[in-house]
């Protein structure tokens, strides 16, 4: 299907930028899961343009619940959440609006769309539309907490300032991942962030922008989850993750530097740690055959560099068919990718909740009797 | 869904390395094909197992049509074809079968299962079950061809060795293409090969083994097709990629790449060039916000080093929770990803059928009226 | 899935009966198709509670765009509908929120849901969820319409009052939709209506409650639509049907009729007519091994009677275990019937649509190039 | 999809009525489960043609298990299982293929498929693929029966004939279940046997066929099973019953008997019996807003007589497009309803154990750690 994505978890996505609101509605919740509300509000402001290194628009984003919640815990009913849209510019985008920007879907939405696609902002395929994804994602974060389950995202990489590793060690780790999902740019060396704000400030100043890497790493994810051959967590996590407009790559452990190693460089050796089975090294970062090995869950995720930017490309009037300049006027990001972050730990939560339900079933989630 | 994949052109899988019989179903398909069996064939040889670079087992991989096929061409119904197994060997599996081959799936299986997998070869987790995937993908891939839509995967990389890259110029892709599948082994730099037989064999002779990386292309993909927001073509393309055993990472046309550049590098500017609308760089891999932009489709595989080596690891007895050495005897690849470029041109076909197939429906690939 | 339904034209509904709003969420519809706005609010208004023969909650029913249509036409993007509910007395159910009213869903959604289900007036199970399936219906009915294809329901029987067949010719049969679909009340023979009403009058005066049976016609489907062997035309529709609260059975063409009938009484023989294939009788309803056979497609529904009634019943107190007796107050329908017609109505065309999107693509309903 | 069906118990069916093969994958199934071939053999017993009131065609529908099953147990894998063919005569179909049988998918096949069907013996669409389809359904019902739930199907109605209803006592109801499930003719009132054999040798005699109403129980059925509001269980019944081929009707609890019924006559009025809450009838046949209630499922299915008689018929040659008269030869069924009544059966199994695996996953069947 196309806006609904989950077999047990599903949500279904609705929107425009520059229409009036914005929404999810997430179905197969269990019931009686009181709504953290805190939660949600820290995962939306993770999420939130603030400054100059990002676009200068300015929602505040308040997710209001529709239904699916009563007397402030789920019904187990679909919980739709909306967000109203406050602050778009629509007249900026009208002008330009038959030209193609690069790399953007101006032109192929044109095609699939008969002409007829909100072309206002990006319309249904603005990063806007991530923050009811986001709203949804801090429900399903919610569940994983319940069992114990923690994950986080840091930027591995910005441009070309590297952040330090996620450690192997599951108590720092455990400790990092509280860390970096209380910060609104997650690092974990904090001394990079300052040359991290400078790369993407100078990317603003030359009317261009950049990109980066993002690192996800998911703690005490339970042995034996993901569903051979076509449903491997792999495969639901990448299906969600390409989900988001700039991503184009995912790997999984040590991905492609796997490309020139041994097999016995890199195999992972087992052994037997506190009546635990456990490898020696994570190099398929937690997953064997597509199925979790209970190590942590390690994959990285590139998210390319904002195409809107202001600086003149060479495009075309697909209307006109002819060739043409273009200058992107409007508000736009230099970077994403300190934003993208929350945005992936909300797929991959959504993801992880519905393979845990494939085997455990939604009641493995419910509340007490009440 | 576990073993079925698709929305509209939908395969099932089946079967186990020592069990009797593989197969697959094949459900969807438009009715009044030709078989093409010598395309069909081709493929099956594409993947099968020669020389000394590969695993000893030897299968002759006769297709067989059970169903689905009326007087040489498709009925519209379920195709089932089966590929009897014949030369597995049972017993060099029982006496290890409760340790874990370390990188394997061995111990996620025991608990995903409960202890009941069939483990003798992998089970239904071995490299063999890719033999019906290729089979179904032939039928896929010949349904592209009549449409005009080519593609093709060569070794870009196997251990340090590295494969030229795919023209730009769409006339000498084609070309290429066209040269790599009627090649046993798919480079464009035929001047390579022998420095990447031999990584194999020096791997071979150290007990060891060696992975790599593939590129895809896909020429004449039309403009327009994928879902969003959770369908995209990258979507949709990833799932069915990571559903193959040794794939850890998956990039579209930079991939990785981008991470350091500024969109002003590496935005793909566009242009009108016979009277078509192109893009001047494709570093997008012909994808934009998940959906075709008509350029050709561009992505790289990252295939890790097959885990099964006879070099002594450390492991654990699973079943006695005892640490112990292992030395895993029987017949085993030093490299798969030869082999394995035909079922990423398998996957990949059956994917952009089915993306085909949500925008114009089954009747598109449809024969004509008997 | 639970909430959404379709393969290609989905919809999603959210909403209770006493929240802020209900809607639906329409995924998958064609581009540049405008909305006909005034077939939209008659269909609304055939659903809508008037008189003293239903329930006398009154909701203005206004029918908002929050997505998915831009400059008064589709964009191809998931549309999101909603309905705010105004007149809803929330206090009514409090009191006896745990007895089970008989025939109700209290007790078995206080079992699954653990307790944390919205209660009042219903809430997701309450009819007044109907409201956004007819507006999503229209949409359906719409697109249908403009290939020439015509349905309509109408009321064959109520309590023990019985309407009119529809005409076996299809000139006849047209007119008889467009006349039905015009009426609040839908009667093939209008001298029958006088009869129902009373019948339902007696009903709410003895504080009970009637059902009936509705009759409905698609007239100009195509050949060949329905997939053997899991979704034939017949699972489709009948799955979508039992859907709809009230409904306890369906049956095809001459359905339980078939019986006690030989198979020579009863078998459609076939003939040319005006260069065309068609049946000289029509019992299997236009549905032969489920796929259409471009007869109309005929078919029967049972809508139980209401069964909230004032008058007093026997039930049990599901927290405390009881015996007790039951009088409902608050506002119900003495007979739902004649507002079902158009749900069902709404639930046939979004199924017929995704029948036809499975054979001819989404691009089969596409606007023509802006 | 087309020939799968269910959301976590799938099956995808295959193969046609003249063959090689005929089979069956069922995924999803949990680990370690013992396959009970003594009620696999009895179920495919209870479907195969005997005597002369079946058609002649005698197949001894040995069913091979080809994967998913290791030293006799489960392995979780998907479980394909086949069956040959043996006793086809495909030379009867050849002469009259182009003439559409009254009431059969000839047409439409020919149509949909554009003349590349297999015709021979119906090929897809024959009531051969239900042996597959008995074949899964017995690994369900053991999966059922391991929880304690037992169902089974009766002939209510036969032509004329009429058998007694189910007992509304659940002690009494096991037993016939019992009992019915033992005989190859299931009938609760073993006296009208003898009509209803003569109403099918009269039928024969008379080169026609009939049909008549199967009624299915299912008793011990957990509370609270069922999605609301597309995935009810009588939604997924329903859509599983009209899968098969003759049914034209299906009919929960009273089901078309409420159409002339008041409320207060048909309310299920709720008590405490034995520490549980019981309904004191049971009209909604255990269903309430298409929910479990704890009470005996219980619904009805219609089945058309076999529309294939030798009495001559009128029909048309619809690649000629001629008018025709056929008297069809070939071994056909007089009556199917007798061994329609296993497969109605097996598609309620699948169909329940998969809204079990909605609420309580996959692990809720598996077998304890080996």
């Amino acid at each position: 299907m196309k806006n609904t994505i989950g077999n047990n978890l599903c949500i279904t996505l609705f929107g425009e930028s520059h229409g009036e609101m914005i929404g999810v509605v997430v179905d197969g919740l269990p019931a009686g899961i009181e709504i953290n509300q805190e939660l949600l509000e820290h995962q939306m402001r993770l999420r939130k343009a603030e400054g100059t290194i990002s676009t200068g628009r300015h929602e505040d984003d308040l997710v209001r619940f529709v239904s699916g919640v009563f007397e402030g815990k789920t019904t187990g009913m679909p919980c739709c959440m909306v967000i109203e849209n406050k602050d778009q510019h629509s007249k900026d985008y009208s002008k330009t609006k038959d030209i193609a920007r690069p790399s953007h879907v101006d032109y192929v939405a044109d095609v699939k769309y008969a002409g007829y696609q909100d072309y206002r902002g990006g319309g249904h395929f603005s990063g806007r539309l991530t923050a009811p994804l986001v709203a949804a994602g801090a429900l399903a974060i919610q569940l994983l907490n319940q069992k114990g389950i923690f994950l986080g995202t840091h930027v591995k990489q910005l441009h070309t300032v590297i952040d330090d590793d996620f450690a192997e060690d599951e108590k720092v780790l455990l400790k990092q991942l509280t860390e970096i999902n209380g910060k609104k740019f997650a690092l974990i060396n904090n001394e990079v962030e300052s040359d991290m704000i400078m790369a993407i400030e100078n990317a603003r100043m030359n009317l261009d922008a950049v990109g980066g890497i993002l690192e996800t790493a998911i703690l005490n994810f339970p042995v034996g989850i993901g569903e051979p051959t076509f449903d491997s967590i792999e495969s639901k996590l990448s299906h969600a993750l390409f989900s988001i407009g700039a991503v184009k790559g995912v790997e999984f452990g040590l991905g492609f530097g796997f490309a020139d190693k041994y097999a016995s460089e890199v195999n992972d050796q087992l052994k037997i740690k506190d009546g635990r089975i456990v490898t020696t090294t994570n190099n398929n970062g937690g997953i064997n055959g597509g199925i979790s090995n209970g190590m942590p869950i390690r994959f990285k995720t590139v998210v390319k560099p904002t195409p809107s930017i202001a600086k003149k490309q060479h495009s075309v009037n697909f209307k006109t068919m002819e060739d043409t300049d273009l200058e992107i006027v409007g508000r736009h990001d230099p970077a994403i990718i300190h934003r993208a972050r929350v945005v992936v730990d909300s797929m991959v939560a959504l993801t992880l909740v519905d393979c845990l339900m494939d085997t455990y079933g939604r009641n493995y989630f419910m509340g007490d009797k009440k």
